[in-house]
């Protein structure tokens, strides 16, 4: 008898911030009988100053087939849009080698695209996860696009999947499943017990407060639409949470055209406020991350975890700025502009701990259904419009 | 009183076949007060083998602003892609250089994509010509993909407006013009007289049959999701049209992955067969094109000059094999496979001079629309899902 | 009577070290009737992580032609090998666009040979200030690979001249100027008043030690043959810095291979021990910088000012470690290992303010010498070994 | 007992013309125990537009472990340039990925300096075979860059030894060893019957006159300095070898700066002439072209095979213009300018079959003694002028 050898799902991480939402897929993927797993780490993720996610792919016992290098320094537009274009240059060679039998990409980050690209240039079927939202700035440009690209769609939210649809997408193709990220949310939930000393085990910058009293965190990036107000916008927070009396773990914000400036308006706030009831963090993996976010009176600044995660989690979420306009939300979820009375009052109010959970993003089980639906699913990349 | 100074519209042109839609568009750009005309040259336009569509358009009085050199030579999926990863890095330098108001694309082919994320991630508003159409193959990828970073949409049909609202477009942002080329179909049949000695003005190798009483013409691309059949889907044409007893001009293919085999099989049949009724030609100006095209008996191939500007001419068409499925087509095509025998038949029965003109591709003022929009609309980058 | 158009000489700077040597000359050609000066800033230059010396030069009243990015993220061998093809790749496009007489480019650094490479190959005259020195590293093979692709020759010292010759390169074409941050230093010399608050126009972080009684200047960057020990050897610097008891002036180190390894040493050095004597400055003007040199009890570290600009004013230097290996030294400067008390020892001894001027590394008018040759000498691109 | 690794040696190959030179050491390292031997083929060698060298190489036994494409169309100094770039963006992948013990590169074409810089920069020592020649064009600037980043030199003939000595190169790292195309024109010396039929095995286009009675050889391409003198230079020899009597075996050119206008006017001149006595080719197996090299009553063109090879086989050879200026030669060489005079008479008076052979550039093993040496020697990747 003949051994068909498993299809081979090549999954690609490009920045932190994804990882919580991909370690579910490489998970099930890896513990799934006639799958292969191939991992790509890129952009971001496979440099010191956002934390070495690579890493953290490791330690958690996957197997990282290749690295590649795209980020251009200058955290500019112009910068970002050069690191795309060599993102495909590589992505195509990896790809070339590694003859996937299909690459799989999350979400909407520039570099996402590259990938995309380079995947339906080779004709390797794309599968894309977290599309047909809606967001209002270059990302989403970049995600819907990726959804003209890909082949199969494994949306978080019924609305997404009814929004892939409608433009134009095959409905055999496009599965309901949920975000990843609420599996890693769905274990802490379960177990919410911390388990390690964090100050001890990520390090960081800054002072280092008593938790146990409660606390805050803050995950604010740049605005690609907006990368020249980035110090502005960053300085409002700053100047907010300098008022809370509670702890501050703040953490560092992503590579993106502006970055550079918002990290600078955080370096230059230390040095001159030298503020003692914060602590300044690189990274974190998700699991812990996700049971520091349970733990907290609420998450203050523009990451869609506040948004997501957060929302089953019941973690109140004051969310700052435009970056996240037009994401569906629950209910734990405040809206405030880039002022810091507006900041400062929402944190008051609203983060005081725990409220109701919703399954808006999913149940916890995506991981598995997409490993499922991989294995079983025709592999396919040609299509056209389904009007 | 201010003088204000008009939009710079930067219209990019990465191919010879797209210069027929491409060139009534810099015609009523360069001609509207209150517009600037940028004109970038790409890809195969700047190259020789591909009969340096750059320096037409210098003939036809445009100047040409920046070329663009991406073309990674090999002409498998692989260079494909890594060309479009060049590309945006090339495409990224010329547009921060130019500072557009605008950046115009056309169609789908794969190297548009690399200036359309160019002109998306500098924040650029991008405007796409000949978006919404169905195809079946990467080109509908990249060209839907094209609409889902675009701004503004000039669509040929009014089935293709539809289609791109449906997608989620604006529709205050779609505009169904007509098809440009058909801007120039329009002045030929106002004034078909050809005006030239073709053998002289076009030189091309092969025999140099009497035109007078007749003639074929032959344009046939390779197939990107079929780029190792390229020879043998040729050789099926080459066959059939060697039986044929009026003249053939058979025009040399695209770079696309693929090309290469096409050329080749051509290539290896002049020099086997040395047919005295055929004569090969590299390129053409549009409107000279034209004129030969609505003097012939019919085109054979899979161009899409042959669906688009042949029906308005009333040009009697027979589509070979994939590259033009679903693609929208008028009373004078007739479909049929890589088969020399199908091939043959369809051309003695279908290709006998003039069909009914059909104005299924637009009137002939498509360019002299799109401009006078391109002056008034407001140009934005920033867009949402129109759900 | 006809204007003969000057001469337009293309100068290249990727590096702030390089700036102290590249603004006698900038300043030169800019006041040499007969010249044009046009200026290309790239690598490190251009980046705000490395004190953006693009904006120095702005500053100082050049204008900037064309700025290239080409710093690949990751700081690896691999990365910074990668970076060099993109220089090539944007610095040929630069050149092509500027159309220069001549390329002038300094020095070593390995984003040189893209410029080189980009010059030779497009048939401009390539211009290398500073060839002709060993050092035992890869810059010494970056530095004779530069020579050898270049038309005329500026070194700074005799035996680097005749080292040149001996290459094979025509004496004719190899002009012993001297090095023109010696221009700067001789300045200085002749005026050498502060002039400015060093924490208020420099900002940095750390201490702000009183300068009055004396002070040490650090300045140690990463070697790339030793890139895993970058950590290491800076750390026996930073454990002998913390033993002296006048203040301490510390300078981030360059972009390199290794390089963030180097910061990230000062970094968890600076939050672990908070040493109350020392100060940390990014970046400083070339004749601030010489001032404060000037002013200094010695230097401590690897930087080639230690060698070539500190010989002339007479500063005393500790070098630590392999990467100055071999270079011309006068008598300012001890040698010692990557040794905490070697360094220690070297510093209590050795570094106690003016020795004697040495006039190994030239006069002071290297600037205008070369402006002088430049305007006058023949400019060709070809060449073979004069032996 | 532990079994010691053989040393990994990766040989790149980028020209059909360097394959001569490259085989007999690919041989030789394949069959020495010790080492293991890698190959990369790269540039025009992995192109069908110049014969698929790569497919050679795999007919001959060898496993090509990477394909670079790195070609980037055009053909003018700035593609060249930017083609250079790209390859040192892939080799340095490709050298990461095989993590060879030493690179070796072959002579002086511009891609060639791609593969020197990666291995120099990723610190893995550098080999180079045919370095110290003088040739007075941007080859030359190449050759004399390439060995300055060299760690191991094969110079073809004593003087260029000396050369590549005096320049400053260790001469413990200097090894004459003649060049390996000799190793395959003794094998052809000894035994020379041509053994195939020619129009038979290499196809090509033309005439196919018959041979027996004597024939010339034609081997011409652009030269680099002089690109837009490329098709004026090949018409005078095109003219010149329509007035000889014999037979003409025409190749077609290597791809460089000017290489498509010498390809036109070789294309015009056929279809303009139809000379029945030349038949033209695009490649053939080195072994076989050097039996036909032997065979013939001489060469005439700037190829370095007339200057190299063809001195040992004693084979007269005609050499045109400046691309060979300044290369040591032997007494089956004489030279001419672009004149279709000179030529012409320099053909009918010097081409009449052999002469004596010389042992200027070897005695037919150097590519066993570059495998036995690559065994033995220490490799380092450090090295400082030897003076």
């Amino acid at each position: 008898m003949l051994t068909v050898p498993g299809r081979k799902i090549c999954v690609v991480l490009t920045a932190r911030t994804s990882y919580a939402k991909i370690q579910p897929i490489l998970q099930a993927i890896q513990g799934y009988k006639g799958l292969e797993l191939q991992v790509v780490c890129a952009a971001s993720a496979v440099l010191e100053r956002y934390g070495n996610t690579d890493k953290m792919v490791e330690r958690d016992g996957f197997t990282i087939n290749e690295r590649v290098y795209n980020v251009l320094e200058g955290e500019t537009l112009l910068t970002s849009a050069k690191a795309t274009g060599i993102g495909i240059v590589e992505f195509s060679g990896t790809f070339d080698r590694l003859k996937p039998d299909a690459v799989l990409v999350m979400a909407d980050r520039y570099e996402i695209l590259s990938a995309a690209i380079a995947a339906a240039y080779l004709n390797i079927p794309l599968v894309h996860v977290q599309g047909g939202e809606v967001s209002g700035n270059i990302d989403e440009k970049v995600r819907h696009a990726v959804t003209k690209l890909a082949d199969i769609h494994f949306p978080a939210t019924k609305k997404s999947a009814e929004n892939i649809v409608r433009m134009g997408e095959n409905p055999e193709k496009v599965f309901h499943v949920g975000c990843p990220s609420i599996d890693l949310a769905k274990k802490v939930v379960e177990n919410p017990a911390l388990g390690f000393d964090l100050y001890k085990k990520y390090g960081g910058v800054g002072e280092t407060p008593v938790l146990s009293d409660g606390y805050y965190i803050v995950m604010q990036h740049s605005v690609t639409t907006e990368p020249e107000d980035g110090r502005k916008q960053i300085e409002q927070t700053l100047r907010a949470m300098n008022r809370v009396k509670k702890p501050v773990l703040w953490f560092w914000p992503n590579v993106d055209a502006g970055g550079d400036d918002v990290s600078k308006g955080i370096r230059s706030f230390r040095e001159n406020e030298k503020p003692d009831h914060m602590h300044f963090i690189k990274n974190m993996s998700p699991p812990d991350f996700m049971r520091v976010l349970y733990g907290s009176l609420g998450i203050i600044g523009n990451s869609s975890v506040a948004i997501r995660e957060a929302s089953f989690l019941g973690a109140p979420a004051v969310n700052v700025g435009s970056r996240q306009n037009a994401r569906e939300r629950g209910p734990n979820v405040v809206d405030v502009g880039y002022n810091e009375n507006e900041i400062y009052d929402a944190v008051i109010k609203h983060c005081t701990g725990k409220t109701t959970s919703s399954p808006l993003y999913g149940d916890g089980d995506a991981g598995i259904k997409i490993a499922d639906i991989l294995a079983k699913t025709p592999l396919t990349f040609t299509k056209t419009l389904n009007y």
